[in-house]
């Protein structure tokens, strides 16, 4: 039985994690890199910040010694945002000895070269063992105890089992898959349809387009998923289409923020530094337009959020364009055209 | 060229479509068997119970003659509720000569029997050419013009592909698809599910909660379709998931009214005549747990609903239950276990 877990990164998702291991009877040691955040966490016992109002379980404590929260345990977890996937990778690549599993929580892809994750920190840490995580959840809730529901993602079905044993409980259920990549490119991909889906209603567009926007937006996720050899389901699970109801629907949603300002009539740059935190969705269109590229999928509304982001397209005619397109079926994978 | 289309029911939804058609030079003739609103919408030019504040078009008539509604087009669009489809269908029958093309815009399921719309309208009228149109769409928000996305089975292409040309325009798009079982169940089961997501809300639960519920929902919906002969991914398109999205997340919906008052403590009698208008949800968890008895398929979420509709369970229970079930793969279709 595994009684320590190494977690790296104290955010909002990290101190929720470890309050679920450590109801779990797991001694977490999670790891920072600032000296203040560390200090607050196991002097005030709160992720003040991030996380306020919550209290630490007795189970959690913080450091910013990377290497003795490496070594501290053979799970090591990363909540790291995804653009700093790389340089952890790298700097907790010497201290990775024997059977590590890592655990990623984080999800995008490498602004620049459109890699996955897993895919990053393989470069930089050869031949790990990773297990991907995602599925619909704020941090918030899942701090607060409501329940909530997850996908372990991994080639190794005895890491998957694994992760999904240390995980689960009565308020955290953790199914398991080998779809790595789709997986990851669910929990990627959906910020730039949740974009979108702000835009809408920042034009005043209802809870029809809302959803038909999701819908095809998942879509087009799910093609181009196909073509990177992930399978069509896994986008109509929790971490595809869950995903992304919960990010398209709610005000805790940078990336809905972002698209209701755009929407209103704000230039993409001045609506991301309205709303200061990381708006993913805006970062996520260029790797997204880069695979789309790479794999010569037709994606429609992701490339409309990337000519309203990066070229000026206003978002009405947008959506105009989007409207009026060809004519279609649906769905167009797997259709019995054999009944017509 | 189609110009002269009828119309049965001149509810919301009947009213937001006759509209759509107008716009589209068609001359629509509306029925309805109440004299006062087929005198209201005349004389008035507007549904002022059910669609109030919108202005109807002027190509638009409402008869309470239905012989004089069904004659007046080859296209006969039904927007009448789905538990009056069979009472419709044999009022209708003895009209019905020639190449007619029936169009149905209802939703749901007989209560006693589980049967689909359209296996309703052939029982009555055999041999009929039907098409099943379904998607997710709030039918004030079509009136007020706001961009729609909708998608027409049959099992007749041509029948599909002269729909989809009556009625795409710009703020109404259609595809076509050969899945009537799949496009006709979609819309009916998504009903039990919004409740869930209404008792989940109304017993506080958060953003995580109900996507976990809506996206386990759309999978054993998912399931129970597969063994009817539907097509899986139909469940991830409009007619499935995106019906889903606004249904359970817009508290226009009657639905997720009930179920909200359900969690708060109300017992479902109680709910269903506080809400007034029909709980679709309400009655077709019935004929539901026919079909899933039917097909031997297991649907733990409508299972519970069924619970705590019919047999006083408490809802706290329910969803504790659902949270502790066997440890599962995600996605169970379709799924690469030779990966593993």
């Amino acid at each position: 039985m595994i009684k320590n877990i190494s977690l790296l990164g104290a955010g909002s998702m990290g101190t929720a994690i470890s309050m679920l291991l450590a109801e779990k009877v797991h001694d977490v040691l999670m790891w920072t890199p600032f000296k203040e955040e560390a200090d607050m966490i196991n002097t005030c016992r709160e992720q003040k910040d991030k996380l306020p109002g919550i209290k630490l379980h007795k189970n959690v404590r913080c450091t910013v010694d990377l290497e003795e929260a490496v070594c501290f345990s053979d799970i090591l977890i990363l909540a790291v945002p995804s653009q700093n996937i790389r340089e952890t990778s790298k700097k907790i690549a010497p201290f990775i000895i024997g059977n590590k599993t890592l655990v990623s929580f984080s999800k995008g892809l490498e602004n620049d070269s459109g890699y996955r994750i897993s895919e990053i920190i393989r470069q930089e840490i050869a031949g790990a063992d990773i297990v991907a995580m995602s599925g619909p959840c704020h941090a918030e809730e899942l701090a607060r105890g409501l329940p909530t529901l997850y996908v372990a993602a991994s080639e190794n079905k005895r890491s998957a089992e694994l992760i999904q044993d240390i995980f689960m409980c009565q308020r955290f259920r953790v199914y398991i898959t080998p779809d790595v990549v789709g997986v990851e490119l669910g929990g990627a991909a959906k910020n730039v349809i949740a974009l979108c889906a702000g835009i809408s209603d920042g034009l005043g567009m209802g809870d029809n387009t809302k959803a038909a926007l999701m819908t095809r937006g998942i879509a087009e996720i799910s093609r181009l998923g196909k073509a990177m050899g992930a399978q069509l389901q896994t986008f109509a699970g929790l971490a595809g289409i869950g995903d992304l109801i919960v990010t398209c629907t709610s005000m805790h949603s940078r990336n809905r923020r972002a698209g209701i300002l755009i929407g209103q009539g704000m230039t993409p740059e001045e609506a991301v530094k309205e709303v200061k935190m990381v708006v993913e969705g805006f970062y996520t269109a260029k790797p997204m337009k880069l695979l789309s590229q790479k794999y010569n999928i037709e994606m429609p509304i992701s490339a409309e959020a990337d000519e309203v982001l990066f070229n000026g397209k206003d978002p009405k005619k947008a959506l105009l364009d989007l409207m009026t397109r060809d004519k279609k079926l649906e769905p167009e994978h797997d259709i019995c055209t054999d009944k017509w």
